[in-house]
Parts: C-alpha cells; sequence; structure tokens
C-alpha cells in the first residue's frame, strides 16, 4: 500500500491520483499538467508553487523570485508544445511585506509575461508566513499537447541545452566565490533566473512523440519519459555544459552526476521519432534553440549511461522530490 | 498613487489589476472569479488559498481544513451562479506532514467533492512552512456568469442565510465555553465546517442582477455589489441569527456590529430586479434554500442601514482583509 511509503512528493500525488477518478483528462495522471478538450479546443492547465523558503537561493532577489515563479509553470505548458494564453495567480504574503519589494516582485512577474506572451487574468491574495507564489498557466489551443510518456525503440532522445550548472549551484551555494568568474555566473543565472523553453516547446509540437522538462533533475525526467512502458532509455552522450572541469574537482562529483542530478533546470527532455529527427532539428532551430540528442529509446526498461569506457551502468531513478 | 496607500490585500489587487491590462476576461477586474468564452462555452476560474496559520481556528480538524480548502473556491463559483466541473489542486506542506494528517485531509477533500461535484484533474505538491492549499475551481457552462456589481435603485437586496456566528466565533476563539451549548454548536460548525451556496448560486443565474459571496465579511459585500455604480444599498433588515442575545451581551457588541462585520460566512448576497424577486424566491426554496430581502439599491451611494428606531446610519466599509 503506499500508504505505508515514504512519505513525500511523488507517493502523495500517488495517493491523491488512486484516490480521486479522473473524468476527462487528456493527459496522463501523473503528467505535470492536464487538459480537457471544449468544443474541439484544447484547454491545457499547468500549476506551481514558489516557496521563499524552499525553492529561493539566499542570492536571489525579489524580482527574479517573481520571474521564476512565472517560469516554473510555463515551463511545463511549453512542454507540452503548447504556450500559455491566460495566467491566474495565488500569492501569500507575509505581513508588512511593504510596497518596494512588492514592486519589485510585480516587475519580475511583468517580464515574465512580456517574455512569455500571455495575459494575467486575475488572483487571489493572502497572508502566509512566508512568500507562496502560485501561477497557473492556462492554454488555450488548436493543437493537442504533447504527452509526458511515449515513443518507441529507436525514437531519438534529446534535450534543448546542457546540464551541470544547478547542481553545482545547489553543492556550493554558501562557497561559490571558490567558481571561476564566468562559471560563477552562468551558475547563479541558472538559478536565480531560469528560462523556460517555450520557443523550443513549441517548435517540438507534431513532432515530438513524448515531452517533459527537467525542473525535478535529467535522471527523473528520463524515468519519467518511460513510465508505464515496458521501455527504457539508453543515454549515449552526457549533455554537460562546458568549462565544468574546475567545479567537479572541488565537489568531486564526475561529470555523470552534475548532470543526471541537479533538478531546477528547464531544459525539455522530448522523444523523437527517427523520421521526424530532421525536421524537429530544424524547426527547434528556427525558434532560436538547438535540439542536442543524447541517446534512444530501447527495448529494456530503465535508465541506463554507457559511459565513455563502454561499460553501460544504470541511471537511479533520483532527484528534487519535495517533503522527502 | 496607490503605492503611497496602506499595504493590504485590496491595495495589493489594485496595483496589480492597474499594472497588468486584461484582455478577454469577461468578468470585472475586481471579481472574485474570471473567465474567458471559448466557442459560446463559458470558462470561469476562481481559486482561493487556505493557509494553516492564518485561516485555520486552533480547534479545526486536518479533515475539516481540507473541506474548507474546496468551500473557499466553490463559494466564489456559486456566487457567478455556475457550479465546478474541475478543480486543480495546489499544496505546500510542512516536512514531516505525514500519512495519517494527509489521509484526513484527502478525505475532507473527498467529501468536499461529493457534496459540490466537479473532477480533481491535477495539482502540484510543494514544501512549504506550514499548510497551504490552493483549490482552482474551473466552471464549464453554456451560461453567462452572474456579474458581481450590478442592479439599479428599485432592486432588492438579498442575502441565502443569517449573519453572526463567525463574528461571536472569531472575536470568542479562546472562549466558546462561555456560550450556551447550541450556540457554541453553530459557532463552530459555520467556523469549522462552512458549506458554500452552491444549489442557491445556480438557482439565482438568471434572475440575479449581481452577486458576491460575503467571505470578507456583509458590509465588505455589499459595498463589492455597488463598486464603481453610483447607487448604494439601504438595509432595512438585519438577517442576524436567532439566539445571539447571550453573545451580544458578553461581547457588548449590537447585532448590527455582529451581522456587517463577521467575515468567513458563505453567503450569497444578491441583488435581484423586483419582476423577478418571485422566480427568484421560488427557484432558490426549490433548490432547498431560502432567499431573505434585506434591502434595495438607492439612488444614493453608500451603504446604510436604517436602525429600528427610524435612524438611518452609515455601514462602514470594512472588513476582514488580508495584510492589515
Amino acid at each position: 500500500m503506499v500508504t505505508r511509503s515514504v512519505f513525500s512528493e511523488y507517493s502523495v500525488i500517488d495517493f491523491i491520483k488512486k484516490r480521486f477518478q479522473q473524468y476527462g483528462n487528456i493527459l496522463s495522471p501523473y503528467d505535470d499538467a492536464w487538459g480537457c478538450v471544449v468544443k474541439k479546443k484544447h484547454l491545457v492547465f499547468a500549476g506551481d508553487m514558489l516557496v521563499e523558503t524552499t525553492d529561493v537561493p539566499p542570492f536571489m532577489t525579489i524580482r527574479q523570485m517573481g520571474f521564476k515563479s512565472f517560469t516554473i509553470s510555463v515551463s511545463d505548458i511549453a512542454s507540452k508544445g503548447l504556450s500559455p494564453t491566460y495566467y491566474y495567480l495565488i500569492i501569500g504574503l507575509p505581513r508588512g511585506f511593504g510596497w518596494r519589494r512588492f514592486r519589485e516582485l510585480v516587475e519580475g512577474w511583468g517580464e515574465a509575461i512580456n517574455l512569455y506572451g500571455g495575459t494575467l487574468m486575475g488572483g487571489d491574495t493572502n497572508e502566509s508566513p512566508c512568500v507562496t507564489i502560485s501561477v497557473v498557466a492556462l492554454s488555450l489551443s488548436n493543437k493537442s499537447p504533447i504527452p509526458r510518456t511515449g515513443g518507441k525503440p529507436g525514437d531519438i532522445v534529446a534535450v534543448t541545452g546542457t546540464f551541470g550548472e544547478t547542481y553545482v549551484g545547489f553543492k556550493m551555494m554558501r562557497s561559490l566565490d571558490r567558481l571561476p568568474e564566468s562559471l560563477r555566473k552562468r551558475v547563479l543565472r541558472k538559478l536565480c533566473r531560469p528560462v523556460a523553453r517555450l520557443r523550443e516547446g513549441v517548435a517540438l509540437n507534431g513532432v515530438a512523440a513524448a515531452c517533459t522538462d527537467s525542473s525535478d533533475g535529467l535522471a527523473v525526467s528520463l524515468y519519467n519519459l518511460i513510465r508505464g512502458t515496458g521501455d527504457g532509455i539508453l543515454v549515449e552522450r552526457l549533455p554537460v555544459s562546458k568549462g565544468l572541469e574546475e567545479a567537479s574537482k572541488i565537489l568531486g562529483a564526475p561529470f555523470s552526476q552534475m548532470v543526471f542530478y541537479g533538478g531546477e533546470e528547464f531544459e525539455l527532455v522530448a522523444v523523437i521519432p527517427r523520421e521526424k529527427w530532421r525536421t524537429a532539428v530544424k524547426r527547434v532551430k528556427h525558434a532560436g534553440g538547438s535540439l542536442i540528442p543524447i541517446g534512444r529509446i530501447i527495448d529494456h526498461k530503465g535508465v541506463w549511461y554507457r559511459r565513455k569506457d563502454g561499460k553501460t551502468v544504470r541511471v537511479l531513478r533520483s532527484g528534487w522530490e519535495h517533503l522527502k
């Protein structure tokens, strides 16, 4: 029974899914979004909560906090190959938060809405012990959403960017000054002002068989892509960011660890059928991004990584999980 | 400038509304819900956050907390004359919350969904310093929502129930045992397990010119009904609950104060054109509720109360407001 398992984000979600039947959801219950069809229009929703005490590094500005609160929800919509039409905002602020900080927060929201498009339609304001911002993003579209799980053996697994900076950031939160200047800047940017891969996601609609974002870490994302299928994924090439050598030495962590277990990245991880690969690459490039192949779907369960020495090892399903 | 005003829930909302233009919202920016039209279907959203530290009395059970988290959003949808079709849940739980309490919470949600109808479609789980539950309720309907503001002089202002218990509850939070047994029970029930007037709201669709719920207190609700119009409201009859004499004595508060400034009630407050009054009463009765006339729209700005001694006094616009 799930209730005997560890009390954690995923087991809690499992429990809720089992308790409440879902009628009319066009996406899997494990998807990061849910959707329904109204007169041939697809309505897809995603909502995520940013909590000051758990999701905000100490050096993040209030404005960046506002921006990130939109990124986390937009990223889920983007992974469905859609763009946000409307936003609904539910905020909790501590008493005495005050106008100066509030205006900064609003500037961050404005920056995000300018970048991602869509309209803020309403919201709800509350008092809470720390800042919490939940952005519910709604996409209204003729296009159907890309599912989170899918594809067949042989299909290509690809990502929209490289990984590693957030791992370094979380591990060296209080000692970032030990890093070379340029790496430190990149780490800070990825942690404090992550950008959702919206244009890339929209470009993948129609060509990707499955897609998710990598906010819980690449390892978890890869497992999510094959969840419930009998298939697996073989990673043949690590999408590692450049210039991480110094950090790898300081942390004593191999690149594979930094790539698979960072989390809070907002790259998309997609499954592309081989025959659509060239179209996919072209489309994403046209959207201003890049699509990096990292492996393929295999008919052997689990997520595997073929190391440079030729040995294939299992990638453990672990990553960021709340409440654990 | 609004930014020079007090930092409070309403001024914060004003600031956001001014900053972000809203395109396509079929409801007023000051409404408790927002909506759009998709191929002649009305999509109306409302979302509210329950925060353990500010919205949960000490004697409320976890299950009741789960139930109330749905009531606060369903009440907003009900005040639009609609019923919820789908729910989206964003929860923040403290680490170590554990299965026992979580199962209770889920039972409360289940109880609410059984009562109010609709389907839980998805959600997001997070870690936060205290329990926060945001329920976003979505109504998909052919019917258009009742606006929050409207009506003309002569129209009847009516409520779906009586007021007073929550005022007593909030003022006597730590000394409820001083109340007569039956009143104490009623106070506890209104505080801990408030029920949204869903059937009444749906019955009012098509007959009410305006409607809101009374979660911020009756005084604020009355002001909201006439916001931005040149009209006012004259209250001629206090919808006071029975058996409040003892509490009135203990608190030294007249009935008018207990009725206007309670808050966290979930009665509907509606404006009904005179020619539709009989139909409205019949419909609400048929839905199992009652419609109590308390006054009428007048062409004189403000909210007024004609006391039993014949004197008319102004009702101050004050009530529950977060962050203040």
